[in-house]
C-alpha cells in the first residue's frame, strides 16, 4: 500500500545506514571496542566549546518566544546577515542576507534547490564516486541523474566526459569537495576549466546551468590545501553549506544556501527556495541552532585529531599493500579492492569485524570507503584485521 | 528559469506569510504597540521552564557526539521509547518505540507520511476549512487534493459529502483538530461517524483510506473539552504531532508521527516513512529538541494564557455584533465577515492596523480568521478599531 516509488527506495535504503544500524548490533553483541566500524561519516569530534556556550548566551538573553519561534522561512535576518560577512570576509565576495537561506543541514538545502529548479525528466550530471543520496534527492523532483565516470586516477572530475554529457535538459551539475568519498580536493585549475565548459555550453544551448556545490567538509582539510569558492569561478553557482562536520552537530540539521544575485533569474530562485523551504515541510531551519552557528562563524572542530587518523590509516594501509590516493579533506579514505567485485571485500573484512561501505554505492566499484572519523584507538587496533585481509587476498 | 511548479506557488505564495512579513514592516512604522497582527499562529507564550532546564541538562550529561550526531533516521530510540509509554499512559494505547518516527514538526511529519503512501493522482481528502499548505504538501507527491466543503453551522465536518467523495483513488482523508482555522475540536461522535463512513468505504472499494490526523493543537484546548484519540477509533489512522504549539517550540521544528501497528502494512509504512524522512532531506528531527521533548512530556505551555484572550476576543467582538463560533481548542477565532467578500473586510481592517486572515486561504470564504496567539493588550487594544469595522459594515 506504500507509494510504487518508494518499495525500491525501501529494498535498496541507503547500505551505509543498514551497515551503520548493524555496527550498533555488533557493538552490543562483541562490545564496542572490538567492532571497527568505518561505516558512516558521523563526526566522532565532539562540537566545538563555543557551541555549549552560545547555547547558554542565546537561552539566557535571547527572549524564548523569538528563539524557538517561526520567523522568516528563510531564516533569521541577523544570523543570514552574519554569515553572508563571514563569507565574505573569508573570501572576497560581496553576499548579503538575501543572499543565505538557511535549511535543514546540506541535505536539506540540496532538496530545497531541486524543488526550486527541476522540471520532470530535466537532466542533472553528477560525477562519480558521488555520494550516493544525490539519487533520490534529484528523482524526488522527477529529476533524471546522468553519473559521469570515475577518473580513478587522480579522482578530479573528467571533464571530457562531463562536456559531452550536458545536453539541452541539463539543469544542473552537482559537485562534492572534499568529496564523499574519495576525500580529494578539486583544484582550482579543475573549476576553472569546469566553469569554462559550463559557460561555453550554456552559449551553446542558450540555457542555464547551475552548478551545485554540495559542501559539507569545506573545513576539513589538511596540509593547508585550499578549497576554491565556486561562485568566484563560475556565475550560476549555488553552495550548499552544513554545520554537520564543520562544528559536528549533524544532528542538528543546520546549513544554507547560497544563491548570489548573479544567478540568472536570482531573485526568482531566492523566492522560490523560500517558498520550496516552506511548502516541503522544512518550514525553517531549527531556530536556535541558527543562532547558536551565527556565534560560531570562527570556530571549528579539532581537525588535527582527523588528520592523524588520516595519517595512521593511510600509511598503515599502504605498508599493507593496500592502493589508495592521499585524502586532501573530509574523513574518508577511498581504497581499490584487492578484487574486482569489492562487496566480495566489504564481506570478508566484517568477518573481522570492520566495517566499510562498498565502492558502488557511490557509483565508482572495486573500491571500499572507509570513514575515519572514529577513535585512534579503533584505527590502531582494526590494523591486524586488514592485515589479516591483506594476506587473505594477497594484495601484496 | 525555475521550475514550472514553483512559478505559481511562488505568486500565490501563502497570503499568512505575506502578511507576517508585512507586520514586522507595519510594526517598524507605526511601532509594534500599534498594530495589532493576528495574521501568524505563532505563539507568544514562552516554551515552559522545562525545556530550558532540559536543554541544560543534556547539555551538561550527555556526551556531545551522541547530542549533537546522526541517529537511527526515525530518531533515538530512548526518546521514542518515551514519547511511545506517554501516549500509552494518556490514552490507553499501546505503542513501541517503532510506532514512532521523530519528525522536523508536524509539516515535516505529514510530508513523511505522503511521500510514503502517494502514487501520482491519488487522492487525498480534506475538510473545508482547512490549513492552506496542505494542499501543496499534497501535490509535492502528485496526489490530488479533494476538498469537503464546510459546514458552516458547526465547523464540525460534513460527512455526508465526505462520504459521497470518496473514490477508488482516495488514499487519505487529512483531519485537523483543534482545527486551524476554526478552533473546533471534532467530537467522539464525529469520530466514530467518520471511522464507520471510511471503514465501510474500505470494505467497499477493497481499499486501505488512511485517515491522518495533524494535531498539532492537542493540548490547547479549553473548558475540559477531551480530544479523541484517532487510533482508538480507526485502524488505518496515523497521528502527526507537533511541539510548536504545547511547547511552543515551532521554530524548532520538532514533533512526531505515530504509525500504530494495526495500519495496514504497517510494517512497509513505517520503513518507508523511515527512508523518506532520510531522502526528503530531513535526515532526522534535530537532535538536542528530540532528547528536550523527551524530558518535558508533561510540561505544557500557559493555556490559561490563550483562554483569557479566547474570552475576552470572543466576548469583545460578539458584543460589537460580530457572528462566530466560540473555539474550543487552538488560538484562533474564525468569524464571519460582514460582507461577502471578506478579503474587503481584510482590507478595511488593514486601515486600523488590524491583520486578520481571510478565509479563502483556508477555502472557506466569507469568514476571517484571527488568531489569538498575541499579549492581552493587543487584543484589548485592538477593541476600538474592531469598533470602528462593526460601525463601517453595520454589523449590528
Amino acid at each position: 500500500m506504500i507509494a510504487d516509488k518508494m518499495v525500491n527506495l525501501v529494498k535498496n535504503s541507503s547500505a551505509i545506514r543498514a551497515m551503520f544500524e548493524e555496527g550498533k548490533i555488533m557493538a552490543a553483541k562483541y562490545g564496542a571496542e572490538n567492532v571497527y566500524d568505518f561505516s558512516l561519516g558521523n563526526p566522532n569530534v565532539p562540537a566545538p566549546a563555543e557551541v555549549k556556550q552560545a547555547v547558554y548566551e542565546e537561552l539566557e538573553k535571547e527572549d524564548p518566544v523569538v528563539l524557538h519561534g517561526y520567523m522568516n522561512n528563510s531564516g533569521y535576518e541577523d544570523v543570514r546577515g552574519a554569515i553572508a560577512a563571514s563569507i565574505n570576509k573569508k573570501f572576497g565576495t560581496s553576499f548579503g542576507e538575501q543572499n543565505i537561506i538557511m535549511t535543514v543541514g546540506a541535505a536539506g538545502g540540496l532538496n530545497v534547490i531541486l524543488k526550486t529548479l527541476l522540471n520532470p525528466e530535466d537532466e542533472v550530471i553528477v560525477i562519480a564516486p558521488y555520494f550516493g543520496e544525490y539519487n533520490s534527492y534529484v528523482t524526488n523532483y522527477d529529476g533524471k541523474i546522468v553519473v559521469v565516470s570515475p577518473n580513478t586516477e587522480t579522482f578530479q572530475p573528467n571533464l571530457e566526459e562531463l562536456e559531452q554529457k550536458i545536453t539541452a535538459r541539463t539543469k544542473a551539475v552537482i559537485i562534492n569537495s572534499p568529496n564523499n568519498p574519495t576525500g580529494v580536493v578539486y583544484s582550482e585549475d579543475t573549476i576553472k576549466k569546469m566553469a569554462d565548459i559550463l559557460r561555453g555550453k550554456e552559449k551553446e544551448l542558450g540555457s542555464d546551468i547551475y552548478l551545485i556545490s554540495d559542501e559539507p567538509y569545506r573545513e576539513l582539510v589538511y596540509d593547508g590545501i585550499e578549497v576554491p569558492y565556486l561562485t568566484k569561478y563560475y556565475e550560476n553557482a549555488i553552495i550548499g553549506y552544513s554545520y554537520s562536520k564543520s562544528l559536528s552537530l549533524p544532528g542538528e540539521r543546520i546549513g544554507y544556501l547560497v544563491i548570489p544575485d548573479e544567478v540568472s533569474e536570482a531573485e526568482d530562485v531566492i523566492a522560490a527556495a523560500n517558498v520550496a523551504t516552506r511548502i516541503l515541510g522544512y518550514v525553517n531551519a531549527p531556530s536556535l541552532m541558527q543562532k547558536v552557528v551565527a556565534k560560531c562563524l570562527d570556530a571549528q572542530v579539532d581537525v588535527p585529531f582527523y588528520n592523524r587518523n588520516r595519517e595512521a590509516l593511510y600509511n598503515g594501509l599502504k605498508e599493507l599493500g593496500f592502493e589508495c590516493i592521499k585524502p586532501e579533506g573530509a574523513f574518508y579514505l577511498f581504497v581499490k579492492s584487492p578484487v574486482e567485485d569489492e562487496k566480495t571485500f566489504c564481506a570478508a573484512a566484517k568477518k573481522h569485524n570492520i566495517l566499510i561501505v562498498p565502492g558502488s554505492s557511490f557509483a565508482c566499484p572495486g573500491y571500499v570507503r572507509i570513514a575515519y572519523c572514529v577513535s585512534y584507538e579503533t584505527i590502531m587496533n582494526s590494523m591486524p584485521g586488514f592485515k589479516a585481509l591483506a594476506e587473505e587476498f594477497q594484495v601484496k
